[in-house]
């Protein structure tokens, strides 16, 4: 291993240390509490490295948000089955949703600022990525018709503005709302519930 | 009929003339434009006249969003079918959408700024009184399980932030949007399409 590569090992290393600190921040006390001061101190490291990553504060949200949005899409483009490809598009859809939900309970305030700030939250890369996901994931469960505008409408269900308020609010368990999920998604595709709730459509 | 009758029916019909210039004013030029002096402008009386109703600015857009929210509560409540009682309740469903899609046409701005400005959307009467209305509906139409949850995730389809983006940006008429609401809605329900995408769902 040259020096070169220790050096970009270490960068590498410093940046995941220092989005997990972010997060973390995030999650205890909102996004409001992210500052670079809080970062480095939670980190271990100086102040200088964190403006040394990242530039300013918004150039750590940004990363923070992409790193998150990043994590979710390489579960669901390479990872394995349930969420990855090989596994059945039902199948997929439901986990790509509870992984959606997973993602709320570290990053949820984080997704919800980045939510109610943005005025083209619909047009932001990782959304439409996730959008033809899901679109792709239903046409191959042999659902026809325009399921480009039924994939927006189930992912309207995952804002973390909803999810935060069910769990919070409503004291709703995260992995209740995922079961919510895999009940809309399998009634949406195939007309049954799922087993938990089975017998639970009129003919 | 005496003098009393006559002042309130003046005072009625002011208010609804001022509320219908101000929701064309919202329609045209977006929540900012909706200024006391347009307000009566448009309306064509004295902005004392204004303020004597409405008290204020913001008085006047709760006003504008209650008088939207209470028309289309009072349609699903009291009205007649499809939307109000008497009707199939997988008819209602539909209806309640196209009639929610609907209200974005003219008051989508007032709904949107409501949505993203408020940090209790969720808790906000209008909303509560739909849910409970689409929660209803579903369990009529033989829907079992948590049924309040599964109506939040259809409700968010309907969010005005979503409705608008996919009608002025990506271009969708607001017919095409209530139609996939309905789809959503027969998919969720029977477990099959509407009518127009027949033979949408693999077994």
């Amino acid at each position: 291993m040259d020096e070169h590569t220790v050096e970009r090992g270490d960068a590498a290393r410093n940046r995941t240390r220092l989005l997990r600190a972010a997060a973390l921040l995030v999650a205890e006390r909102g996004v409001d509490a992210v500052t670079m001061d809080e970062v480095a101190a939670r980190a271990g490291v100086g102040k200088g490295t964190v403006f040394r990553r990242f530039g300013s504060r918004a150039g750590l949200i940004r990363a923070l948000l992409d790193h998150s949005e990043r994590e979710l899409q390489e579960g669901f483009l390479f990872g394995p089955p349930p969420l990855g490809p090989g596994g059945e598009p039902l199948e997929r859809l439901v986990a790509f949703g509870r992984a959606r939900i997973g993602l709320v309970e570290v990053q949820g305030e984080l997704l919800r600022a980045a939510e109610s700030a943005s005025d083209s939250r619909y047009a932001a890369p990782a959304y439409l990525v996730s959008l033809a996901h899901v679109d792709t994931l239903l046409r191959a469960a042999g659902v026809t018709g325009d399921t480009r505008l039924l994939a927006a409408s189930l992912m309207a269900s995952l804002d973390a503005t909803l999810v935060l308020y069910q769990w919070h609010e409503l004291g709703h368990p995260l992995h209740r709302l995922a079961d919510n999920w895999a009940e809309l998604a399998h009634r949406v595709v195939t007309g049954r519930g799922t087993a938990e709730s089975a017998g639970g459509v009129v003919p």
